[in-house]
């Protein structure tokens, strides 16, 4: 089976519960994990635990797991007292189709979901405990408050104000790049990497993750709102700082071009075929939404 | 050291960061943890781990994280898309201090902490990694999706109509229950209980959470707000149906005693000391806030 139908398979087995009284809890979360995201993250688990000598399906878990948090993510991201978005991938956000409410706990809910799979019993018993223990710490850290939630207060702290070019690219490392680094962390530690792999996919993620980060805020400003299936011009609109603001639509290209180099660069830390990896950073930099 | 003591140091020390940029949000986790709780969580996850003759150390962080899910949640239900509290134990509530969207990521972040400390290299050393994946995988079940948030949703749902005795009991297995099962079963799965421990922890965290819950809401109705540190007649005023609004006050405390029963009648599964267990349930029912 291709990663991605391994992907899709599980997170709908991990999200199919019907409970009497509060099945909407469950709707809500299903309709926003189903909602087409392009699993980036969970790609970047299975590759990586493959790359370092692991099995796939015993990193389906962490990648169920990351997945889980990037949409947790988007829902409280998409909140009134947040971005106040009301479309998400071309569909209403969850908080319009389900109340704020609702939104907020299935966010919550999500979260608690992606470390009961990590750790569930069922996962144990395909990946050491140590393992299963060291990768959901290391996704637990990066989300958290000295990573992606961290991330996501720096940019609410600039919000009206042009921030360094320092200060966004913290902001990016966190608020984007830490999941990514997760995702691609997770994988190793489940294949049980060695020191040198985990540094180097360390290097992969930072350099993807601003890269990715740059050119979401490159196409914010050129693609169309039908293309990108949410508004675009929203960073403009919330006078978000970003680097676009600061150097401008080409000067941002290169520099992402720049460090997909890199990422492709850290790869040749790895023995196995790289080739997926390698394509997969130069697919982030061309894609049109 | 006491518990309470040894408690309050390792909350403390686990919130003891201060990032230059982003410091506001661990200010705003501070608040709310800091903010006099009970440690009504954590006490339970102490002194079950003791009785089942495991360390209170080893437990600690386990104990930290139930008090860290309890004060998210507590956070998530004072927004004003949900409860619309403005007071929290005496103190204004966590976004009326910081702001709604501050407010929620802290929320998030705490939520990420938890278990972030249950599985950090730190508590490996001094718990073995399966019980410490089998205690965070109980605690993510239980406050998520079909536990402590679960709950949460029932209680949206029946906002504006009388729900029926099943329907409030389920709530409050779920929303108040769960929590409190989670943090005595975590002390006994890292002490390496018994299947006939866990389950005697079972009914005595059920019977003390519904007895909780009963004079939760009796306070509610015959309490003054400086006594109880928040708004009195929140549910009658927000139409949540209560075990009150059905039976009536002195029902609910006959109830809360026979359950109170119910849970020291369980403890006699232990063989240690379980005089604290039987004060702490009989002192749930006695408080006055």
């Amino acid at each position: 089976m291709s990663h991605s139908t391994l992907i899709e398979n599980a997170l709908q087995s991990y999200l199919d519960r019907k409970p009497e009284i509060y099945s909407v809890l469950w709707d809500s979360m299903r309709y926003s994990v189903g909602a087409g995201g392009k699993r980036v993250r969970p790609q970047l688990t299975l590759e990586f635990c493959t790359l370092c000598g692991g099995d796939a399906e015993s990193a389906l878990p962490f990648a169920c797991a990351v997945e889980l948090i990037h949409t947790y993510s988007l829902i409280h991201d998409d909140l009134p007292c947040m971005d106040d978005d009301d479309m998400r991938r071309g569909k209403p956000s969850n908080h319009i189709e389900f109340g704020e409410d609702t939104a907020l706990l299935a966010g919550d809910a999500l979260q608690s979901l992606a470390f009961e799979i990590m750790l569930s019993p069922d996962t144990l018993g395909r990946c050491p405990a140590d393992r299963a223990a060291a990768a959901a710490c290391t996704l637990a850290k990066l989300c958290g408050a000295d990573g992606m939630v961290g991330g996501q207060v720096i940019d609410l702290q600039y919000e009206d104000k042009q921030a360094s070019e320092q200060i966004i690219t913290q902001m990016h490392l966190l608020k984007t790049g830490a999941l990514i680094k997760a995702a691609c962390l997770m994988g190793c530690i489940v294949a049980g990497a060695t020191r040198e792999q985990l540094t180097a996919a360390s290097q992969y993620a930072d350099c993807i993750g601003l890269a990715f980060q740059l050119v979401d805020d490159v196409l914010d400003v050129t693609s169309t709102s039908a293309e990108l299936g949410k508004p675009v011009n929203s960073d403009i609109d919330n006078n978000k700082s970003t680097l676009v603001s600061l150097y401008g639509i080409d000067e941002c290209m290169r520099r992402a071009k720049e460090l997909t180099q890199q990422a492709i660069d850290a790869l040749s830390a790895f023995e196995g075929d790289t080739s997926f990896l390698r394509d997969f950073a130069l697919r982030l930099i061309s894609r049109r939404n």
